[in-house]
């Protein structure tokens, strides 16, 4: 990927300021989404780290990883495989918790997501304080799965969350803040 | 799509029984999703609907509506617009609430999401009642948007959900129970 394609993906990706809450500029990536040649080139930047890997599964995490997650999935000729919030998937499921700034959240995985050996990749929007994403490495590494590198979109460097997802596989990000 | 491809995308979906509640059985997609074969299908189908048509945005609805809206812009190269759940959308947005079976609910759109005239596809995995659809529907309209078809992966017709879509644009769903 190229400068001038990280440029592109940089320049279609909005702050908003005090979103969530005063004083936090959230980085809003629908006006990327919306935009043909820079969804593609970032989708391109994600599906080239795994280049010349066979990956069996894409996992991506309820709601905005489910963007990224399921059209590499079907770049790559992949099984696509929703985390979602508790209490949304309908089969024997693992869960996990973890810590959020005020409280817990869960996440579960389907039981047969997941065949013990296989190649995963996971992908999401941003990695943030790294919690969600560990989370969700923990349930793959319950299935047996074999991570094989992790991707976001956006990574906002100043939280260290990489340094929370307990994994030697590699962690990737196309833009980070 | 034959009768032979139509056949294994309604053998990779799952029947849950009492799920999210008791006497209900709920079609689970997951296992379609996993199934590379099976989840390009399900694609195929959906985007072979619009064949020969400009489509310049593609509407998601959160949170399952992502995985095949998001993989179906990227292969018409047409931007993807996601649809969510009150309070997710950073910037200014509509909003329009609907009745559930208990309660209701309220979905918003950016304002900036679709531009007057623009051609739009509306892409969903489940035309239940059809409740979130006609609200989906109605923001498109907001918008002025040209709404030029609906596709649904799975249609409960015995629910008879495309009678509320209020629209004149085809609707079309690949496996009807």
């Amino acid at each position: 990927m190229n400068d001038d394609s990280l440029k592109k993906i940089r320049a279609a990706i909005r702050d908003v300021p005090d979103f969530p809450k005063p004083g936090i500029v959230f980085k809003d990536i629908t006006p990327l989404l919306a935009q043909p040649e820079a969804m593609s080139l970032a989708l391109d930047a994600i599906e080239e780290k795994v280049d010349g890997v066979r990956i069996d599964k894409v996992i991506g995490i309820d709601a905005r990883g489910f963007i990224f997650g399921a059209a590499i999935a079907d770049r790559l000729k992949a099984g696509f495989i929703p985390l979602r919030k508790k209490g949304k998937l309908p089969y024997r499921s693992h869960e996990v918790s973890y810590a959020l700034e005020y409280g817990e959240a869960t996440i579960e995985i389907h039981e047969d997501a997941v065949s013990e050996g296989e190649n995963v990749y996971l992908v999401d929007d941003l990695l943030a304080t790294g919690g969600t994403a560990a989370a969700a490495i923990h349930l793959i590494e319950k299935l047996k799965g074999n991570l094989v590198a992790s991707a976001f979109l956006i990574e906002l460097t100043f939280l260290k969350g990489r340094e929370q997802l307990g994994t030697t596989a590699p962690v990737h990000s196309i833009i980070s803040y």
